[in-house]
């Protein structure tokens, strides 16, 4: 069991029911999620101990989403509450040949109005073996991206180990901003989730997953690079399977089939894997058991990996879909 | 019937079901109102035209709000649509001794943000018989506030007889600012809709209704003034009558029992009922009306009084509660 | 424990949910009833056997009322099956001060193109001790209203006792048709249930209940008349008490208090109690059993007296309002 | 941007849960659809304006109706209302092995009561550029077929281009009744929707879609013919693709992959963006926008095509299944 | 048709809406099942009479179950009352790679407290063609055991026909246990239903299909064996075929595909086929109506076949997957 | 801000929808709650420092109630998992004259099958000033009751006040036994939470308010008795009012008004609210504290008092019912 900080924000998710369309809304159902959260839950589900960072809005909407992180068994010692809104995204689900579609609602959040010297970053880290942030948080605002950069100064004086979640949103910021950020924010880092994509829109890194590796490690000093693929060919079903770099050397797993109830998510479900195969210097497990949690994460609905250690471990040796009973 | 035209901004309702706090929160109910909005279905409930004018954001959550919108006969050619949040409000509702409580979200908004110049008032005003807007439109931006001052101007050159709902919201400006602005929009208007309270804190007016219905028509050249008063010793079961002042004339109707489903914009379908009265230069007509349009909108879900005028007319003829078959 | 057989209709019920109104239906909460398999099922609750003579269509909503009324322990052997549709009523549920609204889309029903001969009325009868039916049969069609004349006469071979709710429909039938067809149909029968407003409707019978009574008797031969009372000021709350007329003799109960979930199928509770107490000859248990029943009724959704025979006493003994654990 | 009428029947859709069966039906979900409106809806989405013409029940459920097709920004002016029942089906929803069900109430319908000389046809053409109507609306009763070739006559007289849906109902007429009637209504139509079943079953018209849409030609003066197919072998995902002639050209486009949320009115959709092609006079882009309409209303609850034209744009350009953020 | 005697226990299914996990379970929908009572059910939808003997609680969730097995027609005579709990399963629907899962709570439910001497054995075969238990009954308790020989030995008694499927669970016995009371029960009878991993476990029968059906016929005297095999390598789509030995034949239908609702009481579906088959001594036509009607059973929530025999009949046919209208 | 420990069982509270019927019964809703829970999270709510000590199965619907107790701020560190069921109850709830109605399935629970030496009593009250029990952890099993002890002998040890709530449930013991058990458990405590009936029953005690109090004292040491009164004549609208008795004075408080959501736990919050004001040792502050919160969880869905400490204040002040936004 390893200790953890992970640091972001969390939004409500508005989701119409089944997969009707804004235009038919009658109603919403209520999910929460954040990048590093989903990501805190799941290494606490994989037997770890997580602390969330954040700052959330000192009205019943914040709280609820206290509320939410503290029944996950988050540590939740650390987060403020202040002035701001409560971040929002309204979600369509899609069926094939119609995407699913995701309307944010966040500018102005309590989240983005964090303020440098909000948190005590040395106290936060101290004893803490991992820290988790993704480009998200530091794409909310300026003060956000600088609290981003103290944290992981602060995790270094910790020598707490570093992954990092590129997860560029164009609606937040423009790749150029993105690129000079998080230039320096994944600079030495332990891993970094990245996709071939992000890493040519934000970094101009050409090239196959291997050459990304090679070169965010030649660039940045990034010791590791993960990332899952997905064949997607429809919206209910999907097969997929995780691509991971250390030293030199690129691993790819075997794919899973998925059923998707929820795919939102997963990502952060196989980040929380890989960091927990790094926990334990074994990267080829963490991207195993990365790409099993995010493949369960699929069948749930919401953002979290709900799943159980014994369920990953469980698909990993291969049981099958009989009824557990 | 008359052609009228309001003005002003429409909101999300993000309601929990049922008595649910915001603590207990999975889903929102979706209903769709603002005062203005609700006056003008009102009106078209009562045999009138009525446009409505707006500024709502252009993506699916805009166009949500304009279905709705058209699907209550309202004339929709003047909505513009542009850049802008789509405001929004979570509303837990109550049961004795807990009050319902309400977190408005709508800062920012696709409304806020419109700019003088966006509606060409004479072509809209042209051929219309009465225009209504509310303290609200006027507190969403300075912009909003100068629109309204130019569509009072414009109504004005049209001959339109105006009315003004004061419904100060101390979330939106502060009492010094919304008594500025609304002692020029109250200007000689037909009907004001005012409470003691509000007549004190915006315009230090006071004294008993009468009294101040004095001070409005001696000050502002307020020609007629509205409103009406609830017992509330309860959530669930309300007593309300309506009060009304005219060339020195007050007017008090008799008290109206209604059970209480949702009591949101039962003072917009009073406002419908007045002018509905003063259309036909019936002022105490028009209190009876709205009090009885009032008295069914507690009995329906949502901010819209969706009522028929031969309920309304039923009710005032004291037909009973006996089952409609 | 006697055995009875009552002939009617079953409609479903499209309810809106909660207190919607039509304009905002989106679903509709599905019940099953009809006046006299309502009374039927609470005959069965009462503890005595009850057959339900009617005529379904032969298609999977006919079988979902099969399914239905075989679930309430109704004996369904003489059930028919054919074409014709599957009756049914809109129903929106109000809060005062709108009332609540029913919209009837039976014309045409699989019962109401029942034939004469369609049933065994001898063997049907046979071993029977009670008929009840309701001028609602009588209603549907001539000759729907042919064989509830058939089947009163097979009752009357058969020494069953008979009785006869008014229940009087605007929307089916003229007064004169009503009062020419139900003055056969009530002729000595042992049990009426009729308001003074119907047999004022019907049969041109002035004056208040005992006197009301008084007239069906000699009239008509009617050996026992009782009827419910509502001061109904509220859709929500109300206060009921019973009132019976058996030679000679006027008996009025107490009121009880009611919290109204559904007041629909209240009066066909009363005659299912009233029959109870004159199966064991006795009137006066009869009304009060049937004001408690009808009182019980009030609090359960759906037009069925869904309660138990010792709910029934208890609430007669006067047990109180506390949780029974 | 066309001007363009549809004429036909709207029906309440009330649909189990789920995949419920009628069997254990509960409450009903409501939707409202009818072949012409559905096309006209569609219509509208893809940038024209569209009236629809029907003919409404005088009571809420038919202003429930007449809110619906409000709120999608369809011309009412002309639409009517009267005596008669709303016309409803009942759905429930298979899953394989088990189809799909549906039962029609629709006889008696205000539509169907409709009379010679309701509409002013000669008035609601004026300014149209195409006129559709289905096989549906000529099969509701006699005066109802009278009024279609009323329409297509005054449709004629205003130069409107026409198209005409088959849709061949077994419950609402015989073959041969639909084929006298039909045949007169299709000719010289500017593109008729058919398969190859009803065309043999209607007009004996054999052989492959080429040799069918010869005959039409040939026969009746047809100008073009359309229709899908789908190749089912699942109820949960199909394959569809289109396939037309015109003038003695046999166009078929690429096959499209859906996951089936709800099939019903994927035809109307269809005949949606064929007529758009057509008023562009282009039919293979008619074929092929039909196709992408048609394939995205699979993934829509209900029978309206709720799409934008930018995302039937997007399907057609080849625009992938990721999340639209 | 014949008359069949089903005995088993029935269990309130509480099951988590759509595929959420009861980590986020905030209700539950209710079902109501047992092995004995679908397979009752199946065999009156397949046209037969068919008791069902257990003992319920006598409070409120044992009356709903009553009602519930009233509602499919099933004969309710020998249905006794008691004390004991109702006993409840809770289930978590799985979507791959996540298998659903089931929580049993039955210990000491009114049916395991059975006593010997509560059934009039005799009495309830008297007429009786077939007899259908599975080794679920033998497992409850020791008493339970022995009512189910007491059974067996009353229906030979009675010269009905006897079906036993060992549906072994091992929460409720060992392979043991299990073993030694059943290879009493399975004694002689007509029909096992039976899988190779359960003979292995409880008998240490090894081998393929025809080698374990061969094996219960030389040491158990069993007539005749079958089971269904299904693909599953998804959760949502499943492809079954049927299996069955009798006379030293072994007979494999061809398979069907499915699409899964609920996949709960499919062997009982099955069972149901299969004794429909046999009571027509045509074990060949069982094995295919138990593999439709199994299939069927996919498609529909909660345990019961809720098919219609022509329903199986049209799958048979070859039917295709149209709406049926 | 004080810390508290409080000891009890949780229950899953299975409630039909609205005030459906078990027989109507076709889902379930949640809720999660136990007496000593309930306190504890009400002493959360004002500001204190509460753990929960409980036994929860090891299975995922013990680590529901897990997830849920954390959710609410409860310190979760003592609570043990282990073998044995989740305790359940199922929930009807009535309107006039038909009470709500409960039935228990709570035997042989993981709490109920707690073993003497599960809890080391004085770590878990190292630092505490309160500890919180109730009668019905006394009564669930042998070697509950002797644990209730032993916490008791802990808390006394550690200094720490004691609160008991005698909450006699006739279910789980005899008069005679909890008469027995519980004059050892609240020998010399800090506040007896009772009722006369209770006292009555358990102890012989008879009289009034303050005559049962004097007794309490007299014979056990007690040194404060509270408990609140309702004057129930509806089950939807009631009024309560607090009584209590220290130091030879009686204290009654003015009654409060309530609109019932849901009065279960009401009794629990009142606890909190007592132990608030005796912490600060102001008797009379306790009363009424508990009073409002006690009213105010009457507007509460769920077994819990969630309502903050401000929203009790604000009711003390008299704040009225206006909507607060």
């Amino acid at each position: 069991m390893a200790r953890i900080v992970t640091f972001g924000e969390a939004l409500l998710r508005l989701g119409t029911p089944g997969f009707e369309r804004f235009d038919q809304a009658r109603s919403f159902d209520l999910e929460i999620g954040g990048a590093e959260l989903n990501t805190a839950v799941g290494l606490v589900r994989l037997g770890h101990e997580a602390a969330w960072i954040s700052r959330l809005p000192d009205h019943p909407l914040g709280r609820r989403v206290h509320s939410f992180v503290r029944s996950h068994g988050i540590d939740d010692r650390h987060i403020l509450f202040g002035d701001g809104r409560q971040g929002l995204y309204f979600l369509e689900t899609g069926a094939a040949p119609r995407a699913s579609s995701i309307i944010y609602d966040r500018a102005d959040s309590a989240t983005a109005r964090l303020k440098p010297g909000d948190f005590d970053w040395p106290a936060i880290f101290a004893g803490i073996d991992w820290f988790h942030v993704t480009g998200i948080t530091a794409a909310l605002s300026s003060n956000a991206a600088e609290a981003v950069k103290d944290a992981i100064l602060a995790a270094r004086n910790a020598n707490a180990r570093i992954s990092i979640d590129l997860n560029y949103r164009a609606k937040l910021w423009s790749p150029e901003q993105a690129g000079r950020t998080m230039s320096h924010v994944i600079k030495d880092c332990d891993v970094l989730f990245a996709s071939e994509n992000d890493a040519k829109l934000l970094f101009g890194i050409d090239g196959d997953f291997a050459e990304m590796a090679k070169q965010f490690s030649a660039r940045f000093g990034v010791k590791a690079v993960a990332t899952t693929r997905r064949e997607a060919t429809s919206l209910w079903r999907d097969r997929l399977h995780a691509i991971g770099w250390q030293n030199g050397q690129t691993i790819e797993t075997t794919a899973m089939d998925v059923e998707v109830v929820d795919r939102i998510g997963s990502g952060d479900a196989f980040a929380a894997g890989v960091i927990d195969g790094l926990l334990a210097d074994d990267f080829a497990a963490g991207l195993h058991t990365g790409l099993a949690f995010a493949a369960i994460k699929h069948s749930i609905r919401g953002d979290l990996p709900l799943a159980a250690k014994d369920e990953v471990q469980s698909l990993l040796r291969g049981d099958g879909l009989r009824i557990r009973r």
